[in-house]
């Protein structure tokens, strides 16, 4: 159970070390007969691409994905979808140094205490590209969710202090920036405020917000495998996260049943509700409000500042990281977090065919 | 999938409706050769028993456990524990009404949505009374971890705009008040403003805290099975939890890398972090030091005040829930949290057996 | 992973000991809207109920089952079923002797091993009482199959070495007799076999046939989750199995392309197989031809026989089994082996609904 | 749920087509430090190459093995081990004309009617060159078996009608002829009749025995976990496998429980069974006798007679299958069923570890 396989029905399996040869994931579960090329990969991909502006890693990767199988004459056949990157930017000398102490804040510690010793290498299995995997499969999942009509928009709602203004809010203008944010004026603080960072050589945080629209109601099974909790699970097990809330979120702890209930009422012949609170999710179904959820972010922890760590031989040094590092992981982790929220929706969806006899009755009389 | 099953290794079947005939939970995966007897449960259960103060439910409910299978000799046998708690305050008659609508916070009409039809009676699988399944369960679950030395303290950090101040920190008042504080004066003041919260028959939410202490490091499993992704999905399944954090949480969105890193020195012969704004988990491992999590939990949905929602005809109208509601879910949610953190703690500490081959080698050989 | 939860999406957990409070299962997620009484079950329970002739165990069990959750007003609610049958018939005082030593045949030397003791009363969890629950499970998902058309038909193919003549085979005939053969004459000659077999205190096997009518084409998942693995498994987890075949079986073994190949051909604007050596399945999948499979019974290990085991103070023993013991267990374990089957087909069915995307797109515009 | 992936701990994803680009294993939960090269996975691919004799495909393909993650340094580091084998041998040209029809005896009639349409491409998914994946993973299984001290001997007891003489038995003897028959002169019958098949254009099917030594007693989970069920299943994925049987497995059904049941006796110091009938498993737990299993193998599908089928107009035809087909199954499959044995065995293996608490307390204590 090392824990890289992950889904019910729609199932992944991620593999792949940051300087191993290269990193991939095998969709299991994929429907038959839904049209795909690896353009249609590449493009989720080419958003988490390093080297996209002065905050992002120059490593020198194109990150091209190639199918393997699952695809016959365009399509999906219903049989696993394998798909890979090769590493092309090795650069294996560069990571001597970090093979002999513990980086803060990063898990080259706690994988030594698991496994007895570490692909120390960029981060082996722990680093960033890891994501490559879930984000090949989410774009994969986001071809079922279209299908469906569901749209997932995701973005920067802040990185370290400067917020978005929901007032100038542009869903346009997320892929615009180089903070994926949708708020212009907002965009142009963070990059100021991130150059001030990096000139101090450090780093800083921030929290990205999802909203699913157009979500039928209904999905979701109760108990231990609530639409939220299983969302929570997904985007808390993205490496940098360190919080995840569903609407009001840790607001409600200071609210008042009166204002965070949401009334029902009708209109055009539907229930809807009055207001989202409870961020499109009630008692772990959703209720066809929009979903909206949001994960907290930690600061990079790779920063080129002094810091205190202790080295193979026992001894507590001090030391500074060399090369180029993000100072901010938020704009890429963006699409990260969109695939693994699509990838739980759409076996959450799946699994909810079957709660009505009546339309599995329907389905098999097809 | 109803969703009713959790775990891996360590797995619980919970079961049961609000007003139907029993509640109850199988655990499947318990070790054989514990101790255990329905006192070891019952303390447990008796931690959410309802009507244990004003701010509680006035139901009529002993909770008492029955222990019906896999114990023998006053120990574990290694096959399913069976667990259950007879419903006798049944009152079917006080739910004629909300059958008739949806109420506002409620899983009313999700679970219309998505089974056709719901059993209303005091909300059905979706009550509070759901979660005796979990805390039997996690009675059973702290065994196992007190037998490995480890320990969880929870308790409710904050209650509305009442937080504790950990300066006044003391373990030993958490079961000393109704509201389960650790720290008396907070109590006081948590109590006094729920006082005038029902007098307006209105409600508030809150947070809870937990704490685990002597924790190995080493444990969770990389990728998707991370620690914090496993319990944040445990605690995220909880009825009224609308956000989840690890460490530091959502406070480290304006954080910075030097702050929020946590460095490594030598203390003892053993390599100790100097802060743990990470929370004890490490790259979804632990690392040693204590987890630390938090839980936002929602105003009770069910108040006094009149709302507004829709009937069956599909009109809008006006309700006034009737009947003694708790104006707070968090000090009975407190040992819920509590359980599921265990229940989570000894899959994760199971599944982190076979991590590496030296050990399994020795583990073999005993 | 005690193994005592089956299943997908259509899952069961059962629990209880030969000897203890009760023994029982849970259903998690079986369809809202399936009309379910305790009678339902009860029709199943009675077809393995001990005491029904002179060839099989006299407990004095009346084995009724309560269903304690997941039913409204007769319906399913989508939400977990648990049902349960009280153990009356404890009798504890018999089975002093055999916690002394192994009883050959049985599981209490495995079960020694694996646990380091045992609840040795009847058997504890490796009686044949443990088949209530798949018992009661089967009761369920036999209504899902009948609802989709689908029909199960069990019965003893041989019992030792008297054989059902094909050309007698009478379905009504099956539950006339207590060995649940289609065959009139072969029962009686069975029957007389039998008295022989109690005479000089042995006892024998047999074969166990079921066959799946009216199963759709298209079930079953290629590779590892075939629809005949499934089964496979799903059959061998009982008790007294040894072996498992489908189609032609071991006779395979010795056959040729030519002879085993099945046609294909039209028939009234569909395709259809020319013959059904394959057991209606190909490739893992249904093929819509009848699904036949066999499951070899081994004698019932409890005799009066003198045998040679071993004492718990290490020493070479000779021991006589005491009490009154069914001479065969073929004619109990038929609805055993239907349970297992429509258990494993409704989870098969399930997991099918997500093969193609036209299909889901379709679903999800009802 | 494609059924692709296997495994509770000791997982494998398998994935690829017979004429895709290529066909892979991910293996994840394998343990850390276990030194291991593409040498020792060549080895066992070696066992399943065509084109070793003149009894098995002539395809051109090296079957070069290629681990892309998961290994540092010689060693596994505990993440996935993703390994592929690139297709040389395409020729796609070959299968235009298999695209119009089914061919009896395959798959490719369900995967229409499960997909909706099928990579007809030599089979797609349900070609033979899916067990590459298999195979890898067995590799993998059987250097931590061997660790552990357990070891796996597989063979072909039958083909067609020619048994080995289990007088003539030699180990040395199985990979020394194509039959991979322990029996020399067996071996050598075996191939004059394999001869006289081809000669008659037909094919025939053959039983594969597999055993298994030094098996540690107590693995196997009771119920529905049972060793005996999960090597059936597994044994059962395997393509043209139609039958298994355990110890005396179908001989049980005509024989008696005074010949059936194995005695205990005391053998210095230790118990053992005075004999195994029940093939080393009781009650679905290993008793630490050896494991005996075995399996039928069909004859192979692809015949040069003609043969009736339907094309894809709808109308009956006559066909002859082009090309080189091998006229048996069995040799190619010993290797196939010995890695899903030897990866299930790892599975319940490291499932069985939790079963005693004082196990874990001190396997915690290490």
């Amino acid at each position: 159970m090392a824990g890289s396989i992950y889904g019910n029905i729609f199932k992944i399996a991620t593999w792949g070390e940051s300087h191993g040869k290269a990193v991939g994931v095998v969709v299991d579960g994929c429907p038959a007969g839904i049209s795909l090329s690896e353009t249609d990969i590449q493009s989720f991909l080419d958003r988490r691409k390093p080297g996209q502006s002065s905050f992002t890693t120059q490593r020198n990767e194109d990150d091209i994905v190639e199918i393997l199988s699952g695809i016959f004459e365009g399509k999906t056949t219903g049989t696993p979808i394998s798909m890979l990157v090769h590493n092309k930017d090795h650069r294996s000398a560069d990571y001597s140094q970090i093979s002999q102490y513990y980086r803060p804040g990063h898990a080259d510690f706690t994988f030594d205490e698991k496994f007895g010793f570490r692909d120390y290498r960029g981060g082996g299995r722990s680093s960033g590209r890891e994501t490559i995997g879930r984000v090949a499969a989410g774009a994969i999942a986001t071809q079922i969710l279209n299908k469906l009509g569901i749209r997932i928009t995701t973005y920067a709602k802040s990185i370290g202090n400067i917020e978005i203004d929901y007032g100038k809010f542009d869903p346009d203008e997320i892929r615009n920036n180089p903070m994926y944010m949708p708020d212009k004026d907002a965009a142009k603080k963070a990059q100021a405020m991130l150059k001030e960072k990096m000139a101090e050589m450090d780093s800083c945080g921030g929290i990205i917000e999802c909203v699913v629209s157009d979500m039928p109601s209904g999905i979701g099974e109760p108990v231990f495998d609530k639409l939220d909790a299983s969302l929570a699970k997904a985007v808390m097990s993205i490496g940098a996260v360190k919080g995840f809330e569903i609407g009001d979120g840790f607001k409600v702890a200071t609210s008042t049943g009166s204002a965070n209930n949401d009334g029902f009422q009708m209109k055009n012949g539907k229930i809807i509700k009055t207001s989202n609170h409870a961020g499109g999710i009630l008692g772990g179904i959703s209720d066809g409000s929009p979903i909206i959820l949001r994960a907290a972010i930690k600061p990079t922890p790779s920063i080129a500042q002094t810091q205190t760590t202790v080295n193979k031989s026992g001894e507590d040094i001090n030391i500074n990281i060399k090369g180029r590092h993000d100072p901010i992981i938020v704009p890429r982790a963006v699409v990260v977090v969109e695939s693994m929220v699509a990838v739980t929706l759409v076996d959450m969806l799946f699994l909810s065919m079957t709660s009505r006899i009546d339309k599995i009755m329907k389905f098999f009389r097809q």
